[in-house]
């Protein structure tokens, strides 16, 4: 079905007066290598501002005065430090783990500590390198086998090489078959993205455009993500996911009548707005 | 009793036209390691907008580059470097210890060189893991003892840790009689904050929600406070502590009605103008 | 010829529906040793905000942590590393090479590795020291000898070393005659800019002034080039360098009604928002 | 006498069409050590928002990254690199030195070097513990001694280092005497600054007060002095003196009105409008 504004005043639920940042969620994220390090910088970024509780970022260690910089918010742990990583993983709410990883032996032995470690009904949200490095790992595969709560959330040509589907083949009764069997809730990123949730269900997104076709943009909405389903538990997955999906999109389609291309950094200053916004013109 | 906004204009002054840095305080503020150092960068700069005279930060080295880069206005200084720590304390008018301090071993280590070398009436705001490794370590407990200066500004969780009292049973009579004990302030974050003076005053904070319940947020109470006791000499203590804890509140409220989540960089942002508004609309 | 508004309105298009990240190109920026890394980071951050889809900084690893700081959109490698500065090179649409790249010998290093990697068919924009580099080194020249789209972007002195041109013969027939030979476009950057194309054409900027006297207005330059030139691929080249050209003064105009001086930085800021502007009131 | 609005429309001159980077100077700005890095950042980028035209910092290689993320504009040099600090002085038409300099052998080495290399007729502006280390040395003093360019800033307590004369003594015919024998302007910074000039006049500031008590505020002074006397030869140096010191002043009282204390980092941002403004509102 096709998303619309209303899962966005659905699951955006005013909070508890007596409640305290451990209720709103710990939210890890893992990735930012030291080429890539801007991506999990956004995604952590996105998480804080969309209201995680706490939110803390496994990352390369060249990326801590950055991270820092750029949202103090944030805490670090150095992913290389396995002690530190499987701890973080260990009191999680949601992982997140791929963006700006990498995809060179020391990435993958990041995402096998992680995947290794991630308990068998820890959400867990797998994003770009991850994505490809899982693809060509049966070993990394395997580790998440038994874990019903895994969120994939590739682009085409990153499903092409998890799913085996060509993008030309990549139609949802196709699509669905292979959603199946991994087992996991699959985030199709593409003009008008589509969502195969584990429930078996198929939503679409209607918002969207090429104004958001730039470097980074699929980093913040795995942080939007992570802080949805760690914070709204009154609603269904499917809804929270829907409705963070639908809430990154919708950002960037009202930027865009102001701007000729929307920045990542752009959505994230305007996420706490937007969120309060939509709930106070619910009727 | 009931802090309300008079407080705020009470207490800030407008500054006499013969002043200078000197009058508006030094502010030490230690903390942050590797992994926390967002909590004292922050810190610092809610010390620096609430316009304390000069600010230095005692951190890890790491810390340097994204401190500068946040707030040019605060000075640093490595706090492994006992000299240059023992000297920053004997010259500081309040200090702060504690946020994003950590709770290892070098963390017990900068905590054990700072409360030797406080002075016994010199004003020292303890918070976050500086509070949970007093609790641990009766030594360090010791060397405050006889200091009638000392601040507390545990949450619930940390409370039990220094009070012994369980989060179920910490009602004022109980909370007030170990507050005695210890001799100091304390400043208890919860829902509807209630601060337990020297003077045996108890206050309470009415307003304030869960839309401040995201990570950091704790760590600029102490900035603004640090700030507050420095620079406004005229009012008595409780007065000042009552004033900066409403302040910091009172900004997030105002900003809960535009933003879902009120981060405690948004809160910085917005110091300087309300401590100006709020005495300029004093009849 | 004049270039007037109206080339904005041809060459900036709105983006099709079912476009994604690679339709809008990947930039690579090479430049910023040790002493100049800002100039880097803000060619960079002009790619970012005008649309580029994939942009990445070779520079030194000093660079990194304000590199992200500034622009998390961007990637980063290091310039020494000639396995993935070859590899990035490539893989790239557009590459600028010059910016705070410095001119002693390891520079030379950089620009020789790059302009040995640059396939004769891939346009590469050359700026600053990098022009100086090869006014100095026929060495460096030959590299790129049979490559028709090399752009460079000389200041009058740099010209001079460039084309041998004292400053003051620098006039339309004698620059001509020696682009020609240098089967290259020359963007002559002075108090109206003129264009020498590698199709014949002369073009002129009748816009911009001394409000733009400004350390770092060249290097986001490049970068509004190299977006622009990869993003509008419907307009012939010409056109789309005039139109670069173009905005970046257009832009520092309009600031100069609200600024005595124009920083680089401050036109990045409006590169979305005019972008927007100029085809919205296309008629 | 006292320096009025007038100052700023007379020396603020509306630039020369076909003028370029060159004409507004380059400012060469030695500080920060590792402990006080943010006031040669904050010099920096006063400097650059009011016009000159290429900016260098030289300062200790910890305040690169944060150099960068705060000012790209700005060009960094190691000033413990002699050669490197040598030749930028040596290009320099205005140096500032002692933003954070500190005052131990190795700032006292640095300002060695610099003094040393400063020719008889090049403008130096001194600040800070640059001030506290010439009046403890006279070595450094004698290097100077032909020079009569140059400006010292010191404030009240500076100045009894530096002429020996108690703060309670300092009136206008005492540090007229002293001033004199330096052969120096004297810009001494207290409320309602008064300037030594050169010329024997002495000037006096009314606007300014005690919200701009806060670290930092004299740093950036500095850089608004070496832009304007960089870039606006037309004026006597007395003028630009003058109007430099008043527009420092100016923005802070008009920030003053909306901020409880004014940070130096809220007046940078101020400093290109209100130039334009106040020249625009010239009859």
């Amino acid at each position: 079905m096709e998303i619309t504004l209303d899962i966005l005043q659905k699951v955006i639920k005013k909070r508890e007066p007596n409640s305290h940042k451990g209720n709103f969620g710990r939210v890890l994220l893992i990735g930012g290598n030291i080429n890539y390090g801007g991506a999990i910088i956004m995604a952590a970024s996105a998480a804080v501002h969309t209201g995680a509780g706490l939110v803390t970022v496994a990352t390369n260690k060249e990326n801590l005065s950055s991270l820092h910089s750029v949202v103090p918010e944030a805490m670090f742990i150095n992913f290389f430090d396995k002690v530190s990583l499987t701890t973080a993983i260990s009191t999680a709410d949601v992982v997140v783990v791929g963006p700006g990883l990498g995809a060179d032996n020391r990435a993958k032995e990041v995402l096998e500590v992680t995947l290794s470690n991630i308990s068998d009904n820890q959400l867990c949200i797998i994003d770009g390198s991850a994505i490809t490095l899982i693809s060509e790992n049966d070993s990394l595969k395997e580790l998440i086998a038994n874990n019903k709560k895994i969120i994939f959330t590739p682009h085409q040509m990153e499903w092409q090489r998890l799913s085996g589907i060509p993008i030309d083949k990549q139609i949802d009764d196709i699509n669905l078959q292979k959603q199946t069997s991994l087992n996991a809730t699959v985030i199709l990123k593409k003009h008008h993205t589509t969502i195969y949730h584990q429930s078996g269900t198929i939503d679409n997104l209607a918002i969207g455009g090429p104004f958001m076709a730039t470097g980074g943009m699929g980093d913040i909405l795995t942080g939007v993500l992570a802080a949805f389903i760690t914070q709204f538990k009154e609603s269904s997955l499917d809804e929270r996911i829907n409705a963070a999906v639908y809430l990154h999109s919708y950002i960037a389609e009202n930027l865009s009548h102001k701007y000729y291309v929307t920045l990542p950094t752009d959505i994230i200053k305007k996420i706490q707005k937007t969120m309060l916004k939509v709930i106070s013109e619910q009727k």
